[in-house]
């Protein structure tokens, strides 16, 4: 091998070939010399830089949690050697705790949705799903309910990995072949209108739809079987999918009604994405569980949370009754040193405030991509956006040919070419996506609408 | 309230009973102001200071992470602080990595056992046991045999509480109410052979039985319908349950005559915790993939990770297959620069030279402990031991009156008062186990095995 040729980008590339398992990735695709690989190197304000020092803007926020993009560190390691000095690990662990996981929680009940005021935390988005999952396991349970044994989730949803989450996710190309659902789940409709019959452009109309529907899976399941139903504020599977007005309020009637536990998934929405702390702020959610992850270090490091209403605590809380779950990790004390950092910038730069100041610039940028033959809809909220594509057949699909031109090469290598990194579905319904870090200015909001722009005109005109 | 005349501690416990939802505690025993809660404030070599400033030993090493003890802080705020400006984030998704991932993905398989060359990262443990199981999932149904839908755990065994993991866990305390396993998992014998008949003491007698039971097992399953074996080269639970002498070279031969991935799970043995970088290299294991989490930070940051053999790289990296599996925070890059700067320290200040040095020392002071009436058996390896307790009743249980006198109440009040950190459980075998930081001297290893002696002699008094 001649690795005395290579550019260090390629070096590492052939080093990451033989001894690192990318994600969601064909890995063997990669070729022993690494080839088809990004290498990120370093970041600044909303840009990345590649190993070959090429800049792009991060127009998805990392995956979708650098919310105050790269140019916090010097802040946030500051934060991180007070805390590795004071205490660098301690378990939130049989009766065992922290002052800055005792402080954080304190912090987040704060902000949490009404009701809410006791936090579990974990490492990630799964782990907060399957802590939701257990949680509800045990509310039931306790309330002498051991038959609640099954959730509703929407179509297309996508709400972790991990076994117990990977129920929920419905997405055949992420469950196969890892075998049957671990949890029975039903999925039903998400509030995904494009394409539909021109009455639901109606909310009421499309509200009273999709709230039947539950209903009657609801009723088909047997209410007193279904444990939860969790549903994202904004879906993004399915592309930045917002809900019509009225759903979220239906969604807690219902959850009263049948005694179901309502879990808001705001592990991409939560911590500014739709302008409030928590997106389902923006549509009226009053969850009884909302998981977060993400956004709520900005990325800096990992952590995640399951945040619980005093309805759910009052019943597991019970004395003695212990809560047999856990995570080593849960709460570290960097993460969590990290995560309040993160909210005390978020409140004295005015984080949330930018993305309510931008989000109707960002929404006609967006919305113009509608007049492109390519693109079918565009949706979304705050900074978070998806034009959903329409192809060259009757009915706005794609052939195998446009699909394999446009979807899977023209338009994700001219965005790439253009400087945007931004995601490109290619199944089921193919999207071009963007969560920008929150901190960008119009500017830059307008330059990227441009690049979707100028790319998806390209490929409208190879249509 | 009158929060006014409250100590720190006080006040923090009180906040924490408010907002802070603890992992494996009856948290509603906790009591509106917080009482029964540990706060822990700060650290420094093996020890930790509670917020009214007591000092203990930290005998469990948190929770079997903090192999370094609480000292290296300024190192590895050093190293948070460069990786912090230089990328916050980066994802290691759909063919995009960042350099610190790789270099620790590199220096991983330096160490890794023989033939394991590649890393998936995640969060921690759970996650880790996870990816191993999805990665056996996609071997098998790559290679044809999409019936391997089944898991081979061990009696008494923790592998983890997120839906999979918890299939392989084998302890009802943890596993209900939240329904029956997903996974399908049948559970064989560990190796504690503590009260096992005599000819057991044999280890050629001890590992043939163990391997006859298992290959029984194998074949009343069905060989075809066997995914993986998973099993820690020291069990954890039941007490630091090492394995005779030929065990994990017979679950070598096992796994390669009936087709299913032995996987070893390296959350706790990890990274010196019984004088290697990897426990099974102590007796001789060649799994084919490997779970790791805590050590590998010393718990300085969240990280976990899958190591996955050649063998099954060489399947599942087939061009064109993609590795549908992941997690945001998978080798952050915080995480994976603190990884990093752990593997240097404990090569450079010896840390497994510390442990191979002691270790004997350590089992004497331990072992001694067998004299005391309470002492059942004394086992472990490296700095990792257990005491299983026998009681007042015939044949070594304790009567309903001495475990709640002294498992439940006396032996870890009087660890705490003495200054001491271990864990003393009280379900199925009582024990009392130990896991210091690596570092611990001869002089704490030796306070350590006093503080439980004078205890477990107090105890032995009042059986």
């Amino acid at each position: 091998m001649t690795t005395g040729t290579r550019s260090p980008a390629g070096e590492l590339s052939a080093t990451a070939a033989r001894h690192l398992l990318l994600h969601m990735t064909p890995n063997g695709s990669l070729g022993p010399e690494g080839e088809n690989l990004l290498v990120v190197r370093r970041g600044e304000g909303p840009y990345v830089d590649d190993a070959d020092g090429r800049r792009y803007i991060d127009g998805l926020s990392g995956l979708y949690c650098c919310q105050l993009g790269y140019s916090y560190g010097p802040e946030f390691a500051e934060a991180a050697d007070k805390q590795l000095r004071e205490l660098c690990y301690s378990p939130l662990w049989t009766g065992s705790a922290h002052p800055t996981a005792i402080e954080l929680a304190e912090r987040l009940s704060r902000i949490a949705p009404v009701d809410i005021e006791h936090t579990f935390f974990c490492g990630g988005g799964a782990e907060a799903v399957e802590t939701a999952w257990k949680i509800a396991r045990r509310y039931h349970c306790l309330r002498g309910e051991p038959g609640r044994v099954k959730a509703i989730s929407r179509r297309g949803a996508y709400h972790g990995l991990t076994v117990g989450a990977m129920s929920f996710t419905d997405d055949p190309g992420l469950t196969e072949p890892y075998g049957p659902p671990a949890i029975g789940t039903r999925f039903v409709s998400n509030t995904n209108r494009f394409g539909l019959a021109p009455e639901f452009a109606d909310d009421e109309v499309y509200t009273a739809w999709l709230l039947a529907e539950l209903e009657a899976a609801i009723l088909a399941e047997g209410p007193e079987t279904v444990a939860l139903l969790i549903a994202e504020p904004v879906q993004n599977r399915g592309g930045c999918i917002t809900p019509p007005k009225g759903y979220w309020q239906g969604l807690r009637v219902l959850a009263d009604r049948y005694g179901f536990l309502l879990v808001a998934d705001e592990v991409i929405t939560g911590f500014g994405r739709v302008g409030e702390w928590f997106g389902g702020g923006r549509y009226g959610a009053r969850p009884d569980m909302v998981t977060v992850a993400k956004g709520i270090t900005s990325g800096y490091a990992p952590l995640g949370a399951t945040l619980v209403g005093t309805k759910v605590t009052d019943v597991i809380n019970r004395p003695g009754a212990v809560l047999n779950h856990g995570y080593t990790f849960a709460g570290h004390p960097l993460s969590a040193a990290i995560a309040l950092r993160n909210l005390e910038i978020m409140e004295r730069d005015r984080i949330l405030d930018n993305v309510r100041t931008l989000q109707d610039d960002l929404a006609r940028g967006m919305t113009a991509l509608t007049d492109l033959p390519i693109v079918g809809d565009v949706r979304g909220a705050g900074f978070f956006y998806a034009c959903e594509l329409v192809g060259d057949l009757d009915g706005g699909g794609f052939s195998d040919r446009a699909r394999t031109e446009l979807v899977t090469d023209l338009i994700p290598r001219r965005l790439r070419e253009a400087g945007l990194l931004a995601r490109v579905y290619n199944r089921s319904a193919p999207l071009v996506q963007i969560a920008p870090p929150l901190v960008s200015d119009r500017a830059l909001l307008d330059r990227i609408a441009a690049i979707i722009a100028g790319t998806l005109a390209e490929a409208s005109a190879r249509l």
